[in-house]
Parts: structure tokens; C-alpha cells; sequence
């Protein structure tokens, strides 16, 4: 709670999260915040995004969603700009200048629209096509689309040493929970030396160990 | 010109855009802002998007791309954003409240991740999977996965009269657009008449009116 100086700074959110998800951005984003945040973890394996219960919570039956005082929010890139923006003292992103915002919220929208759309087709190409032949036809092709989206962030949008170059950003935490995806998905990361070497800066930060000691599956 | 007062009010902006893409909302935000703007047209008839000229302006091939005097911004939800930031007299987000903020970014969010990408199983099935069986069974399943989303959009996300209720925002012509969509993916609007409301109400906006006009196709 270091860092928190917004009227959120004394309130507890409540944060539902499920390991191996997209959920890790943000969790990332909360623990570099120094947000005050309870954890609820959905039981994906039993298909508790879908229950009644979490319904309620999040209507798309998925994560993250994040519980604060004034209501219910949802969807990865928001999140991270709504935390950004509600602990402006620990300058997760460029908020008095919209054109570095901007630039910002491009890299996270290509990761929510393009990136994880192309790694959803491995295992969850059942949300756009019913037979199984499909599906395999999709899931053959994610290590090549996988690496095409990350040629192109290694190639034109990565600046280096974090995504938007000296300062550390909200892109930060989501590009490397997308980047852990790069084995399972059949592309060799060591095409990707900055992405690589950004994998191993993030690691390197205790607020990155935190959120990913905490999202472990127990 | 008669909302801008920031330092982008005197500034000329090229926005790249092509007739019947997802470029028509920020069009539309760009009449709303009363944005100094020109429009280059890229001819995706001819496959321009891909042309080396193009790519140069914005490597992922895709429209919109906005030219600033900082540089070039790509991914629609960003585009908004930074639109109603720059413009703030033109009242198209609200700006102040970190949560408002954030509903409106969630919107948008879904629109980009999931709405649009249920779009693009019809025509852009190659983006996902190499056979044109698979591309076909894709094809198949888009009126179901645009009901689902627009179901869940009429259900749980559109306030009234406007996305985010009394307020006009970023969300507004977004929504309008892929609502567009609706027909030629085999989706009769009627099952939601919120959304064929706001879509009536939208047309009814001389900025609305005057981006479709010059959106056309000629």
C-alpha cells in the first residue's frame, strides 16, 4: 500500500483470478501498484466461471474481474488502466500525456484482440467452430500466427528495455504473461531475443515474483 | 474545429480509413470531437492494406491508423481514447472518474476482443486456419457467436439511451458500428431493440450522418 495515494488507497478490492489465465496482467499490476486487494480464485478446472455465482460477478463467465467500491469491471486492458490511474504514484503509465497513453492502450489492444485471440484457437477454438476437425485445423496453426504476433512486437513495437523503452508500463506485465504462452504454443521464444530478455527482467522484480508465486495452482 | 482547444486543435491529423471496416467508429469520434482531420482512403479492394507504402504507416496492414504530430496510433479502442482525451471539450469520456473511465475502456475492450473477432470468423477464416472446410465450418457458427454477443451486450451492458446511459461517449459509435454488422451476419437486430434504438438515434447525429457520408464507399 505504498505507493497508494487515491481515494481507493484505503480500500480493499477484491480480485477474481484463476492461475494459467490472462488474469496474471493485472494481478501483476495490482502487486506493482501496492493496490490493497484480496484474492478469489475460480475454479476453472470445475467450470466455476460458468456457475450462477460467478455469473454474477462477470456475465462473459470469464477472468479477470475486479470487485471495487463503485462496481464491477472487467476486461484486461481496462483493468490496467484503471489501476494505473486509480495509484498514480506508482506510474504504471504516462497519464498526463494522451498521445504516450495512447501508444500504451495500441500495445495492450493488440494483445487482447490479436494475440490472445491467436492463442485462444489452441484450446478454445470451440468458442468459433463446432466440429473437431476445425478446431484441429486451428490448433495446427497457432505456433505459426503465435509467431507472426511476435515477430511483430519484437520487430516494430518493442523499444526495449521495457516495452515503451525506459519506463516500466502497464504493457509490461501483459506482455509477459502473453510471452509465457510462446512454449505451450509451439514457438521457440529464442527468435525473439528482446522478448526474451524482457521475460527474464520481469521475473526479476519482486512485485512480478509476488503475483506469480500467488497465482501458482495449489 | 469548434470543441478543440488542446494543443492538437490547430494540428492537421491523416487518418487512414477504408469504406465497411471498424475504421468508421473512429470516424465517427473524429466529426464528434470536431478533430482537424483529413482522410486517406486505402484501397483494401486492391489489398493496398499489405502494400509496402502502407506498411510503413502501419506494419500490422490494417485500418484505422491515425497520423499525429507525435506519430502514428493503430487499434480502435486506443484511437478512441486518445481522441477523447485530446478533445476533452467535446466531452466523449469521462475523463476524471478513473471507474467511468474504465466502463467505457471494458465496452470498447469487448467489442475489440470478442465482438469483432466473432465478426471475422466470416470473412477473414484464414487469419485462424488454413482449410477451407474449417473456414466454412467457422463461417457456419458466426450468427450464433454475434447473437451470443449482442444478446449479452443488450442484457447486461447497454445502459440507455446511450451506451453508458445519459452521457454520449467513445462507446457510442463503436457500438454502432459493429451493430452494423448485424444483418449480413445472419442476425435479425429485433431480438435486441436496444441496440436498433441506439442505432436509429445514432443516425440521427449530424457527425454520425457526415462520417457514414464520407465512410462510403465511391
Amino acid at each position: 500500500m505504498l505507493y497508494a495515494r487515491s481515494s481507493l488507497a484505503a480500500t480493499m478490492l477484491k480480485f477474481f483470478t484463476a492461475p494459467n489465465t490472462c488474469s496474471l496482467a493485472t494481478h501483476i499490476a495490482l502487486e506493482e501498484a501496492g493496490a490493497p486487494y484480496e484474492i478469489a480464485f475460480v475454479n476453472t478446472a470445475a467450470n466455476a466461471q460458468r456457475s450462477p455465482e460467478y455469473l454474477a460477478v462477470n456475465p462473459k463467465g470469464r477472468v479477470p474481474a475486479l470487485v471495487t467500491p463503485q462496481g464491477i469491471l472487467t476486461e484486461t486492458p481496462a483493468l490496467l488502466a484503471f489501476i494505473a490511474q486509480s495509484f498514480p504514484a506508482a506510474r504504471l503509465a504516462p497519464l498526463d500525456d494522451p498521445f504516450a497513453f495512447a501508444q500504451v492502450q495500441s500495445f495492450n489492444s493488440y494483445l487482447c484482440s490479436t494475440v490472445h485471440v491467436a492463442h485462444a484457437h489452441k484450446h478454445r477454438g470451440f468458442r468459433w467452430a463446432d466440429d473437431e476437425a476445425a478446431q484441429a485445423s486451428m490448433r495446427s496453426k497457432v505456433p505459426q500466427t503465435m509467431t507472426e504476433c511476435f515477430a511483430l512486437i519484437e520487430r516494430t513495437m518493442f523499444v526495449g528495455p521495457w516495452v515503451m523503452g525506459g519506463t516500466y508500463t502497464i504493457c509490461d506485465p501483459y506482455l509477459f504473461m502473453a510471452a509465457g504462452w510462446l512454449e505451450g504454443d509451439g514457438v521457440d521464444p529464442a527468435q525473439f531475443p528482446k522478448v526474451l530478455a524482457h521475460r527474464a527482467r520481469m521475473m526479476a522484480r519482486p512485485a512480478v515474483a509476488r503475483a506469480v508465486a500467488q497465482a501458482a495452482p495449489r
